[in-house]
């Protein structure tokens, strides 16, 4: 009775409650909260009546001459045995010992708030489950989209919708790369060493460009869709690496671009998603989505589509990310709020079903195999570019399955393989 | 303790409890809250553990056939006086006898969700107080945006932000009239009368075209931003019904389109507000927002720059938003959520500090009248269109007060008035 009644009071007379908070990983986004909730003290205070103060801060270093000097602790006992804090902010990276220390926090009571979607992606289902029998709460809003509000949107504001479709550019580092490619010509290797210059990208760029970022981001939004748990190994992957200056040059020709796209499709309970470069044109809103950026494209049965643009990444937008989950926590200190997404199994199905057009480059510059391909793979548009041994064909919408077998029949009838110079999914 | 409890209960085991509701207005949107409440049911109940299940339509009409037929009723009595209902949906339009009917059920202890952006920005902060009184809430996502879900992402996900910019185009029917302009070159009246023809457009179609509707959407996400009510009266507002195709054809060899914009800067408390329509470049999220769509970036001292977009209009998607504030109603059913409007009162600044650059036609054509408007307007781009004898100016960025001056002794270097035919804002 006494918690009830204490929550009603404090929503009406909107006092200032104090409420102990500590940062697990003080790295670029852990230092970005501890700056919000120092920056933006009185907006916080002014929006919800409470005071986040930060308490601890857990890391291995020492911050000798930094505002955190005095609150650093190297023992996660120290955090999880102290009854004042309420909410823990994981910002460590990686599943080990991520898992262990947010376990750790939940089972003794406190909520948590992280930015780590491999943690999410590989121990989501099982660390909501405690969060459920503890009455706390385990919130993610950080791990997908950077700063853009894309979990809360879909549990508060598309809640009473049946969601059939998510598609986003969920990696900035990409978004970038690609957006070089398209507006300067350059290679892939150039752009990305650029990236790394800027330090958009990291010197091991794999998680990145060959799109293991973006499938963990995308198994996270499908489990938000579906409510169930989706493993993202079962998502096929494809990531950037093979698409060339080349294949820009011809997307300008059709009027399109070559974005990361990570894509859900949700039809009957049944999903079917990928991570995979797409050619798209300006009709998809994620056309104009450029640079770092990230945008998601959510449709819903009632609401059509609607898209959520931002920055994907970078430590202010990313760690206010993290923030407003800890300022729903301290909204909801006595409670679970439920997020929909239970331990129930989601499969994915294999794609040979899946419907695309497909572009595909050609090693041949005859007549003949312009005919031949525009034979084999049924209606389409075909491109030449000037000075080029080579053509594009842009083919109509078909399954995977009915691809792959018009394909290896142009290949047979070409003379064999190799002559299949690139293959994109297309819209 | 019992309430307090029984909440607990509800949120850890999911039963599903019926919650009656009421729909006041049996037109668009309110036909399409009944068809969501159907048809959706099933993830409604699965998602919030809860049924909203329709008891009563008010409308002048009856309906016989629909699917509401036996749920009309004719007396507001009716449902003020049943304590079964416990959330309402206003979806009548004006604000009068609205206001009234809504004032009476959040008296009445029921919890209000509206469509009418007109009752909200005439009457928010009252209806409000009595939601805060009544520990009920006064819900109006559908107010604005349509579709988009911009009350909640400012109230649930931005919360830890300050926030210094909000920037839309929120009316649908303007933003497809000017890209028809934009697009295929039509003349202002030749792209309304098609609006119209479609349905886009209301034969009527002042509230659009000359902005008002945009001032009052603007006016209220003003409110929810700064925490203050502000009132639309205080904004300058600008349509669109000068803007004509020639203007379209200068703005793309500028490489820029023209939209109707809402804008408010926030700045140490003070804040600048404008409806007009401004002409922006491909650097703008806002430019690649075309046809109905509605597009409102929000701009966060930590987040930076973020775009919600979708569906500004429409049945299903503003009755899917009602649907939203429905849901959220249901399961914060005793308590008031915070929303930070207050009855505080928040001023409106002139234009005149404002800065912008300045698209501006100029009815001469000869070389001296291009180094007169260079010589007065300072550093900027002259455009000239073959076979026009007249030319465009887009000055650098001044303020408006600036500008003014400039135009002024423009005017009377050129010779007087009228020789300066346009004057559009842009970035």
């Amino acid at each position: 009775m006494i918690r009830g009644r204490g929550r009603q009071m404090e929503t009406t007379e909107r006092k200032t409650e104090v409420i102990a908070t500590a940062v697990m990983g003080y790295g670029t986004i852990g230092s970005g909260v501890a700056e919000i909730l120092e920056k933006n003290r009185e907006e916080i205070i002014r929006k919800t009546g409470r005071e986040l103060r930060l308490k601890y801060v857990l890391d291995l270093r020492d911050f000798p001459g930094s505002p955190v000097e005095d609150k650093v602790v190297h023992d996660l006992a120290v955090i999880v045995n102290d009854p004042d804090v309420r909410i823990v902010v994981e910002t460590m990276g990686g599943v080990h010992p991520a898992y262990e220390f947010v376990r750790d926090c939940l089972l003794a009571g406190k909520h948590v708030a992280t930015s780590n979607k491999a943690l999410v992606a590989a121990c989501g289902t099982e660390l909501l489950q405690i969060a459920r029998e503890k009455q706390v709460n385990f919130m993610f809003e950080a791990s997908t989209g950077g700063g853009i509000p894309v979990i809360r949107t879909m549990y508060r504001c598309l809640s009473g919708e049946k969601l059939q479709e998510i598609t986003g550019i969920l990696n900035g580092t990409t978004n970038y790369i690609l957006t070089k490619m398209d507006r300067f010509g350059e290679t892939f290797e150039s752009a990305l060493k650029e990236a790394q210059d800027l330090g958009y990208a990291e010197r091991n760029p794999e998680a990145d460009v060959e799109g293991h970022d973006t499938c963990r981001k995308l198994a996270i939004l499908t489990a938000m869709a579906t409510g169930k748990e989706v493993d993202y190994q079962d998502i096929p992957t494809e990531g950037i690496t093979a698409v060339t200056d080349v294949d820009f040059k011809y997307a300008e020709k059709l009027g399109k671009s070559i974005k990361l796209l990570g894509s859900s499709r949700i039809e009957d309970g049944r999903v079917t998603a990928f991570v995979a470069p797409v050619m798209i044109g300006p009709e998809n809103p994620l056309y104009s989505v450029s640079d770092v950026y990230n945008g998601i494209v959510i449709k819903g049965n009632m609401l059509g589509v609607s898209m959520l643009y931002g920055s994907g990444a970078g430590k202010l937008p990313t760690a206010s990310a993290v923030v407003a989950d800890m300022i729903e926590a301290a909204q909801f200190m006595d409670e679970n709020i439920p997020l929909g997404w239970t331990d129930e199994k989601q499969s994915v199905e294999a794609l040979d079903q899946a419907v695309f057009r497909y572009f595909v480059r050609i090693g041949e510059s005859g007549e003949n195999a312009v005919r031949q391909a525009e034979s084999q793979m049924g209606p389409g548009e075909s491109v030449k570019i000037d000075g080029m041994a080579e053509f594009a064909f842009l083919t109509g919408p078909m399954t995977e399955t009915e691809f792959n077998r018009r394909k290896a029949a142009l290949e047979s009838q070409l003379g064999g393989k190799g002559t299949i110079l690139q293959v994109i999914r297309a819209e």
